[in-house]
């Protein structure tokens, strides 16, 4: 490959993080040290933008700017979900063309990665040569490749803090509480859950992931069960569960789909006021509640993972700097390194290995029982997260007379 | 009245916030200073574990556990709903007799206020002498006689980060959001949604209270002007939103009440989605999701307020400070000081001040649109919150070729 030099656009897909911004950030930042780069611009919510050629001169945001929007969750240039079509990938590619774009940065999850993936096949087909890069960022978690992806860490902690806090809660004033958690496929963020506990009996008592199959019966026998033994339940249940012959039971409540063909789960209450609706029908049990965490997981400013912070900011930097040197295409992985201390390496890969297909949890990270993550699990997402609040608990020593 | 010496009995009631172990953990170290009180006993579950004599001894935690405990989210002793009918005062009185308890403690809101005030009449008709203080808590801040109540900074704080990430989030992806809050009768804790507002275009574009008669037709016309103004719409709903009639509109989804009579409001997505149902029906605006914020308000563990906390915390050191030097009953209630500076004075009440009745948001702090809030309210809430994250955002200056 010839050394690339021109315009950069850059772009933001897919739902939202608290450290996306990172990446558009050092993507920029890193993008200001080549000379081979001349226009920095970003597209205006992502494909639809590019498509309408709404460019914004990203050289003239303010150093300080940058500092504060990279601190700032969900997407500073405005995002979309929206899978181009060919006639648009051709369209792009003109569009690219006309103004002399050489290098392309879309960051999002495995639908982003695909759309990038079909502009750099439609700048091959036609002769235009430029970089296409992914830069990854997911709460899902989902990405193939990666041991783990921008994004995930912070909407963890907000899952594990949050269920930290509602067991706390549940056990203040007791009965059943269950928690809806996002994930369309992969159980990664409602696992996170696990980090909430202490002590023996803290919650959240059971996890139903989408990995494994979701029976109302059993949900509901294993919730009684729980709250006899407790004295409260608390349940982290992945909005994403499924039924036995893989359909999500939360599409029943909703119709909407996204142009990549996603069904709408968030955003709605429908699943959790549905399992609590079970429990009442089925138990004795009077005090039932559900909340859904909905999009605070992924936009809520005052609760970052600094790992995940800083590797969002480190996979921006790593694009750019790839695309410069090796004028191709390809997407940023996070590879853990091995070892006691937990550590990163970012690597190239090819975009269509992480493009479409997504990735669910390990078997080895889901307990025997189908309803609780594994040791493997917790020590795999604890660097993640970073150190938690540590709640204090009275030892309730009876009054003797 | 003669000082009285004798046993002490201190217990938490209503929803849990997070800081009501604060003024927990403070009566029980206010407590040990004094000669005049032998046991320190912690009754579970508030008037549920008094009227089983469930005493937990709480001279035998140690200081480390209480510096944990009061930075701990939700009841330490666990909470209960229950309203004491007459037999119970009279056992509960009885109770406290036989063993010589001579200080009551009650951590709660209105209901709790209630509670011990009905203790202290009973004891007072049956010549048993002792002191029953209430120390105030609740995250709706509709406590009488208070300028505002601890608990309800805290959840403030959540609901202003909350609302500001969701904003940004539905900027990135274009859409109404509806987010609903806590709040039976009073809306001050939907009113701090307004704290998230940096740009004039910032949601919440509108925030409706319960103070004023809500008109679903109203609200949706309401809902498409800013979404057609601002190209997405933010709106805060409180929970407890009432028709003209003065029905609270959700109370329409389910049918539980607890023993004070209150209507379950939370817990539940249900008004959210039927807000959201009403804009889908009655507008072309296709991604419409609501957000019920849920317990998640009131025990988040990492998003406290500092003033919040220390205001917690000597609510419950001064109830104990005023029943051992005076030796009656009464509550502490938060008293604003004048001036440029904020602070507060803690003063004494009688019981019946606080008990039962409830406030709503004067006047002064709603604005004249009935969907909005004033700069007087801003004024009066900010001290209580605390600085909260800045957002950045970029200037997004057209590329011009």
């Amino acid at each position: 490959m010839t050394a690339l030099r021109g315009n950069l656009v850059i772009g933001q897909s897919g739902g939202p993080t608290a450290v996306i911004n990172q990446s558009l950030a050092a993507a920029v930042w890193e993008a200001k040290r080549h000379s081979a780069i001349r226009g920095i611009w970003g597209a205006r919510n992502g494909m639809a933008g590019i498509l309408k050629s709404e460019f914004v001169d990203l050289r003239k945001e303010r150093p300080s700017t940058w500092a504060a929007v990279a601190r700032t969750p969900a997407a500073a240039l405005g995002s979309a979900r929206k899978k181009p079509t060919p006639e648009e990938c051709a369209q792009a590619v003109e569009i690219f063309r006309r103004h002399d774009v050489r290098f392309f940065f879309y960051i999002g999850g495995n639908d982003s990665a695909e759309s990038a993936h079909l502009i750099q096949q439609e700048a091959e087909r036609v002769g235009y040569e430029m970089a296409c890069y992914h830069i990854p960022k997911t709460i899902d978690n989902d990405l193939l490749e990666n041991d783990h992806t921008p994004g995930y860490g912070s909407a963890a902690r907000f899952v594990a803090c949050a269920v930290m806090g509602d067991t706390l809660d549940c056990r203040s004033l007791p009965g059943v509480k269950i928690d809806v958690i996002m994930g369309r496929h992969a159980g990664f963020l409602t696992a996170a859950s696990a980090l909430a506990r202490r002590h023996p009996d803290d919650g959240p008592h059971r996890i139903y992931l989408p990995e494994r199959p979701f029976s109302p019966e059993r949900f509901v026998q294993e919730v009684e069960e729980d709250y006899r033994r407790f004295g409260f339940a608390v349940v982290a249940v992945s909005e994403g569960i499924c039924d036995e012959k893989g359909q999500p039971i939360g599409a029943g409540f909703t119709g909407e789909k996204d142009s990549h063909g996603n069904v709408q789960l968030s955003g709605t209450g429908a699943l959790g006021d549905w399992l609590a609706s079970e429990i009442r029908k089925r138990t004795s049990i009077s005090r039932v509640r559900a909340d859904t965490f909905g999009y605070l997981q992924r936009s809520f400013p005052a609760v970052v993972s600094e790992v995940d912070a800083r590797e969002a900011w480190a996979t921006g930097e790593t694009a750019v700097r790839l695309a410069v040197q090796r004028g191709d295409s390809g997407t940023v992985v996070l590879v853990r390194r091995r070892g006691p201390r937990y550590g990163v390496r970012y690597e190239r890969r090819d975009l269509r290995l992480v493009a479409k297909a997504t990735r669910g949890m390990p078997a080895e990270f889901i307990a025997a029982s189908d309803c609780d993550v594994t040791p493997a699990f917790l020590e795999y997402v604890r660097p993640l997260v970073g150190p938690l609040p540590e709640p204090g608990r009275l030892r309730m020593v009876p009054v003797s007379w």
